[in-house]
């Protein structure tokens, strides 16, 4: 790989993209945050004229939350969006969409639809958080639940099972069955740190017990939790046989499954009703023609009194001349549009590496999945496509849209292809989860978002832990002169989330309104 | 308590509301039915004229099940249902809605909104029931996802944090923590039965490592997991202390939420939108006047040639004439009337005995529970309430209905108030939970089902284990004399389920249909 990951990238990206809990002994899962937590956007001082101006370089989600704060506010907002449309990374993929991939652009063929999308970027609402919760319900933005785990979904790994599919649920079983059957043997035999009273003890083994499904003496069976072999509510029902743990060890998934309902991607999730793109569209018509699309940044001059930015549109170059500039272009590509920001910021941004990522749907001709027992959730395989997500929503319709590939922080192996070899991979990864997948798959649309026009990267890459990642870290969050700011998830701790994006806007806008409220109060 | 459970009838009853996992070293909740399993409906044989009639005692979804399929065949069917509506235990309570609970008449007074409601009986639909999606399909019963497990809801105990509630996260992180502790020393220190390879045991490390987020020393010092003290995605985010699991090992719950997420009550289940009484509503349109509703059965008179059903409607003694007849009526009930049924028929229905169950909910003045962080699921108390469930659908609406107490199995202390008392005891222990609980609830209704008018019950409480229950079953299970079938979950060895009376239902006709066909053959 050209571009090697490091271990903390790597396990930034998990955490990013729902796989932190497989990671092990070095960290966890981004937790919820505290339960007191709400909306962290700052109550701006609310301008009496639209003197001020400001203009948002990018119409993702930080770039729509500064213009609709500050226009909210009174200021007088411009909004430049190198694409035809908002939202960035936040992307729903419907009937007659274009993915404008550099070499690989498509139209999609989906039927015409309610129902029938594909959130090509951000796909889950954790219920943590809270801005994104925020703005929903501020801007109208119908949500339903949406889900990870799904106890029916499989788990296909070549390594197991003879690379057969599985249930979530007797994977699950039978690995729970074995842990306990382990911590039964440690109660019993083990001197512990801190001994247990005898009634202690007691309820430790009934909390083991009841964790998996252990028998009177302590042995894990099977546990009718797997699944049965045969029978109903009406006639006998015979247990599927227990699986040796040692069987199962070797799947990828073991460790995904185990841990994947804990932190950000366990329950509650929500997506909007319709797809995410929702969300921008609702800031979208609040600012109105105040985003200004197709037009493409060409420069960036800061001054002391303001910010002048040239842009192209229509194949007019043009300038625009504003007090204060947020700017939410990813850094690696506003290192090649010229400005004349501190050597000291540049070098920051530098520090910022683009990350990629691979995703890729089908339109199923029926729901298959459903005659399978499968509403919602993910199935797991070790092929290079990793996850089938199948729709939450539109339940028992004709026809529905499964995510058929989602390789984050890597995605080069489907790069290299051309469009028709992605689905053909994907069919044939595909076929191992459902042996029927390439008769009931079609309209394929695939995506390389470190590809994609006017990105070229998906969620920024990088980690502050160090002392000096400490220090680029303030850098960039604070504003250069007190004029020009970087936003986006790119200036957060944890980025790929619309939440980091959003409460990064927040961090822009309270240090700006902190030195209009000084202007005002010395004025 | 005047009437005792038995053990195994708690665990039955647990299995059939959510508990089960509770349920340690004896039994399990019921699992996964086979994956090849569809809908069970038989295939019967279609008459060519209406000269075959079938009376069905009972309009609830055992009885609305057999009277649709034999409407279909071309059969001629009344259904005689004792109450004002049809669905039974299926029962959505919203604006204007009589509980007829006896001594405890109440009409509704919630908002009247589409998503204001509260399933007073069944009330989720696992995605392992596929008789009950089959039929939701196929009558056009549009379904959205439902869930349990919200590790934003809170577990409050009295004996363990001094009483005030933590998040489902706090509890399970700090539980999972410590179980693969335990494991991990197991692994250490105790000799296996069947020692792993070197490279076998390191997969195991690493799925105890991810399943209780250990460091790398194989202890867990807490996790993110379990939320944040303070800090978000822009900021320094502090850890929550690790809370030693002898703290927690005194709440019920530690049992419950530790293994709720299996089985049947795990992902994925789903609700019908706007109701569970959807579904008896489609049952209902497509047999439209063959329901006879406030129609109360005074007797039965078996024949070797057809069956004679006295039933009193507006004041009316009736009589219906017809070929067979299917009997939903709850075995408690059927046993005052009088009837002709054979001693052993008679005396095997003794052995069921009727449930009890209470369920109480309230109008959120608004959604309270969603500024906590909380979008449906359930919270966990040792109060007698046990259970506050938040509405999965109406997201951010102005409003939402709280199920506020859901007491199954007993009930009895709820049972014996008066309805103010009711609605005072479900604030006090609401209280527990959220703190603001008494300033934001309003127009309480509350429900013992074992004192409703036409019921008198709650599942049937029965097990099928012994010799002798499995001669009391097959006896129940089939026909006396080709004629009359018991049906209902009553006749189910997993009572309480819509599932479950489907199938019993389907039970009944694929067993006469068995004879209608012999019958043809040989004419």
């Amino acid at each position: 790989m050209s571009n090697p990951v490091s271990r903390r990238e790597f396990l930034n990206l998990l955490a990013a993209t729902g796989g932190t809990a497989a990671v092990i002994g070095i960290t966890s899962a981004l937790g919820m945050i505290p339960s007191s937590a709400s909306a962290s956007a700052p109550e701006l001082l609310r301008l009496s004229n639209q003197n001020r101006k400001a203009v948002i370089l990018g119409a993702g989600i930080s770039g729509l939350t500064v213009a609709y704060e500050l226009t909210k506010a009174g200021y007088d907002c411009t909004v430049l969006e190198s694409s035809h449309r908002a939202g960035g990374r936040v992307f729903t993929v419907r009937a007659g969409t274009l993915i404008d991939e550099i070499g690989n652009p498509q139209y999609c063929q989906f039927d015409d639809e309610p129902h029938m999308y594909f959130n090509a970027g951000a796909a889950r609402i954790p219920s943590t958080h809270t801005n994104v919760l925020h703005y929903c319900k501020e801007l109208g933005v119908d949500l339903e639940l949406f889900i990870n785990e799904n106890k029916m979904a499989w788990i296909q790994d070549d390594n197991i099972m003879g690379g057969k599919p599985i249930r979530n649920a007797e994977l699950t079983t039978n690995v729970r069955g074995f842990m306990a059957e382990l911590m039964n043997k440690a109660m019993s035999e083990v001197e512990l740190d801190k001994p247990f009273t005898d009634e202690e003890a007691e309820l430790v083994l009934q909390m083991i017990h009841a964790f998996g499904d252990l028998n009177a003496e302590g042995r894990y069976t099977g546990s009718n939790r797997a699944g049965y072999a045969s029978g109903n509510y009406v006639t006998h029902t015979v247990q599927k046989e227990m699986i040796d743990v040692r069987n199962l060890l070797r799947a990828n998934a073991v460790r995904q499954v185990i841990s994947d309902n804990e932190g950000e991607t366990g329950p509650m999730l929500m997506q909007p009703v319709g797809g995410m793109d929702r969300i921008p569209a609702g800031f979208a018509r609040q600012l109105d023609s105040r985003i200004k699309y197709k037009a493409q940044v060409l420069s960036l001059n800061l001054r002391d009194d303001g910010v002048s930015v040239e842009y192209q549109q229509d194949g007019q170059r043009q300038l625009i001349e504003a007090d204060y500039c947020f700017n939410s272009i990813p850094s690696h590509f506003m290192n090649g549009i010229p400005n004349n920001l501190p050597t000291e910021y540049t070098q920051a941004m530098k520090y910022i590496r683009r990350g990629t990522a691979y995703k890729g749907a089908f339109q199923g001709k029926e729901r298959f999945w459903e005659k399978e027992g499968i509403y919602g959730g993910i199935s797991w395989t070790n092929q290079p496509i990793r996850q089938i997500w199948y729709p939450p929503h539109g339940i028992h319709k004709a026809k529905g849209v499964v995510l058929a590939a989602y390789d984050y922080g890597n995605g080069m192996a489907f790069t290299r292809m051309t469009h028709e070899q992605r689905i053909e991979a994907m069919i044939v990864q595909g076929e191992k989860v459902h042996s029927n997948y390439r008769s009931m798959v079609e309209k394929g649309v695939t995506i390389a978002w470190h590809r994609m026009n006017h990105m070229l990267g998906c969620s920024a890459r990088w980690n502050v832990v160090t002392p000096e990642e400490e220090q680029i870290f303030s850098t960039l969050q604070h504003s250069v002169n007190g004029r020009y700011w970087l936003i986006g998830d790119q200036v957060s701790k944890h980025t790929a989330w619309m939440e980091s994006a959003m409460q990064a806007a927040h961090v822009a806008l309270a240090e700006l309104d902190q030195r209009v409220r000084a202007e005002s109060a010395s004025a």
